[in-house]
């Protein structure tokens, strides 16, 4: 019997390390994950992930043969294969992943951006299928962008477009540190971790009773947030309502650059739908320009949290073979 | 004598609407202008324009022949050849400009945006050339963007990317009014206009003496503060540090979103050269990601002021015509 051909598709996040076995049409044959944070040293973690690949292709080896990795990352680097000062990764500096994987595998290697990854999945096999211009926002641990201008990934001259985690709410200083080293970065407001951070603002802030006030900053998720607003606790509803003030004011920026026709909410931040949604959409349009007014789609992501970023790293490796 | 094929390249600006012939090697062999903002009627100002294109035709229509009208003016929409709610432009609303021209000529008409115009003349005549990825930000009258990806202009899904002159410097309210209605907008301070607004607010908060008190807001423009900045006056160096904080802090978001090799400053505020330049280049790279900094070009258009927009206005139809 002739093997089917799969590529492995792998996201690289600042909790989990997700991969699994994509063929060419986007099935995913079996999938593993292991704990990105247990790893200070990159080499431990990518034989670690090695083996983990292999152990799992085993159980489904006598039907699929690999041929080729797609990896996304935050601050992935495609040109180069790299990862770059990643803030959300326990790597420091500049980490050659492509070269390292290399060692063990002669298989074809390509490393990108966690969220561009997500953005070719949502266009190959998501809701942006017949999009031709539209962005990918991933709520994590950080926040990461991927932009679709007619029809094609930006990759930027250095391969680092799409990291719009970074950019600040306002000139000058803020309180929030970012990891980056920077301060005020949307990310330390828009994502699952400033969400936390914007809760504890908002407590401090009132003296409301709240469930929430029992949990340690270590203890607190997004889940917890989000099952206390649905509650109706109002110190979580107001985290959620300044989160999406602060997204939808950056929202409104991107669609001042690229005038897309859709931007996606993806990640464990955008599993709140309505709680975050709403208000991202209403201080969206806030700050829109009238010409872009009512027009431009807030959508969730139609790829579960784990898959996006999967297929669309593999779909990267698809995209190579195809061009040979 | 076979006739040279000439194109109209018109740049529609908030003062002047300056126009000229450019044949296929982007020589420009007879340019005039008009006062936009001498004609409150958008027809009125049509006929104007097309009368006074006539005269200057007469002139050299023994050799050449028009052969289409590129058309660059902000806000300006290249699906629909309408300008929508420009807030510069003396009309207001959405303005069918491609039907009203088409009253006078039955040659091809082609509308964008006036930066998107300047951007392509960058990339064919000016120092873009060979550039894949680059931005040109224009500082006249408002501040205009035309973003090139993968060595094409961006339009958007709906026709208007790069207006990022009408996103806000930071969330909820900013003092200055901007003629787009929102509040805060960069161009109420990366612009001409923007410069004169400083620089009351710099003379506001001073008690240093300045030959600049001396002059009415209508009666200042960028040349005399530029000038007074030459001169060593402190309120004017002052105001141009403050402008160029502020675009610094917009383009590090630039860089961010589409990773540009380079960007360009281009128009009247652009002449300042250093005055402009060393405070902007100074606050992007501050608020730049690590992965970015040093790496960002920050350039003088290799074109003049005038030109830019009217050479790319014109090769909008040259690439149109090779396209058919």
């Amino acid at each position: 019997m002739e093997k089917k051909p799969v590529v492995v598709g792998v996201d690289i996040g600042g909790t989990n390390t997700v991969f699994g076995f994509v063929d060419r049409d986007g099935n995913i044959i079996a999938e593993d994950r292991i704990k990105t944070n247990h790893y200070s040293d990159i080499k431990d973690f990518v034989a670690s992930l090695y083996e983990k690949i292999m152990e799992a292709y085993k159980r489904i080896e006598s039907g699929h043969e690999i041929i080729g990795y797609g990896i996304g990352a935050p601050m992935g680097n495609i040109n180069k294969g790299t990862i770059e000062h990643a803030a959300d990764l326990p790597w420091k500096g500049i980490i050659p992943l492509s070269d390292i994987l290399s060692k063990h595998t002669p298989l074809p290697i390509i490393v990108t951006n966690d969220a561009n990854a997500a953005a070719v999945g949502e266009m190959i096999y998501g809701g942006a299928k017949g999009m031709k211009d539209f962005v990918v926002i991933t709520l994590g641990t950080g926040l990461g962008s991927g932009f679709v201008v007619d029809g094609k990934l930006v990759y930027g001259h250095d391969g680092f477009a799409g990291e719009i985690g970074h950019t600040s709410i306002r000139p000058g200083e803020s309180n929030r540190d970012c990891g980056c080293g920077k301060k005020g970065c949307i990310e330390t407001y828009a994502s699952a971790t400033g969400l936390k951070r914007t809760l504890l603002k908002v407590m401090a802030d009132s003296i409301e009773p709240s469930p929430l006030r029992k949990f340690s900053f270590e203890e607190l998720d997004a889940k917890i947030i989000h099952d206390a607003a649905l509650e109706g606790d109002h110190i979580a509803i107001r985290a959620f309502e300044h989160t999406g003030k602060m997204l939808g004011f950056k929202l409104a920026d991107v669609v001042a650059h690229t005038n897309p026709e859709a931007i996606f909410l993806f990640g464990g931040l955008a599993l709140a739908r309505d709680l975050i949604f709403e208000p991202t959409r209403r201080y969206m349009e806030q700050n829109l320009l009238s010409i872009y007014r009512g027009k431009v789609k807030l959508l969730e992501s139609a790829l579960s949290t784990q898959n996006a970023a999967v297929l669309g790293a593999s779909s990267l490796i698809w995209s190579l073979k195809e061009h040979q």
